[in-house]
């Protein structure tokens, strides 16, 4: 059973009933989100297409991966293509599941779907207008160094562009001839 | 200004008025979280310390490095030196910052403090007794493989763990004499 504590315009909150392996019954509140898509777009000269979007929370900009929660019913694929598109303007022709993932599991149960985007094809920017989305691409060291110097404070695009980078080394490596 | 919705056990929410960088005036909601610490804890064998943790929200354990809210005031490398003794029975001798970031920052302020914790000492695990944590430990490579395969399914840890091992891997290869 559970009861809406608060319906809002990107998140909801519940509290409901959950047994423990022990039986007993407890109350625990959830922040309920549709998911979101999550894309690490690759240009043609191998950088990372990241973007500073301004996070009203902080009152500033934070470089991350473009984003966006889910439609209803929507495939977390399609919202990755749309998001990539209206956040930077760019349509991926290939586009490849990297990683799924809770971004904060103990309290809610928001689902983030990474997807690696590449062939992409410059179409046109298309922000609601109250979103600030500015394209700043980078080769993977800079992303890494980012990263390492806390330049990069966003936990999805962290784990996209690590994943990412694990995998390419992974890649370049060739596998020796038998 | 700000009008709080809702208040919690973990979390609150709140309703802000925000500035946009135009002068239009908007309101947001959020997600008021205190902060996290986690803790990628090394054996003294090299394996990871990671835990199998009952997510009420999921109905399942989900498999994460040790973590746990900060404290009102608390010191976040104090909370991940309680965190890891109370989910593991470990205290460490050596800690260090490896990387901090937002969980989720579109709607929520919780930032999360990774730390790397060696040299362990076993003491006593310390559950509260609505929490069920058992101990998983993995060597890297094993963690890779999970990651890869879907089954470390939480943010934190996935950052955590390929950021170890993206640095180990550096640390790993030794610097060419001159």
């Amino acid at each position: 059973m559970s009861e809406t504590l608060f319906r809002g315009v990107i998140f909801g909150v519940e509290r409901f009933d959950a047994e423990l392996p022990d039986g007993r019954k407890v109350k625990r509140e959830v922040v309920r989100h549709p998911g979101a898509a999550v894309v690490l777009p690759v240009l043609p000269d191998g950088r990372l297409l990241l973007v500073r979007v301004l996070r009203e929370i902080f009152g500033r900009y934070l470089i991350e991966a473009p984003a966006g929660k889910l439609e209803e019913g929507e495939d977390p694929k399609e919202a990755a293509l749309r998001e990539l598109e209206e956040e930077t303007g760019y349509y991926a022709h290939s586009i490849e599941k990297l990683l799924e993932f809770y971004a904060t599991p103990g309290f809610c149960d928001e689902r983030m779907h990474v997807y690696l985007a590449t062939e992409l094809e410059e179409r046109e920017q298309n922000l609601d207008d109250t979103e600030y989305v500015d394209p700043f691409p980078v080769t993977l060291d800079q992303a890494l160094s980012l990263i390492r110097e806390g330049e990069i404070e966003d936990g999805k695009t962290i784990a996209a562009v690590l994943y990412y980078a694990a995998n390419s080394a992974r890649a370049a490596s060739p596998v020796p001839e038998e």
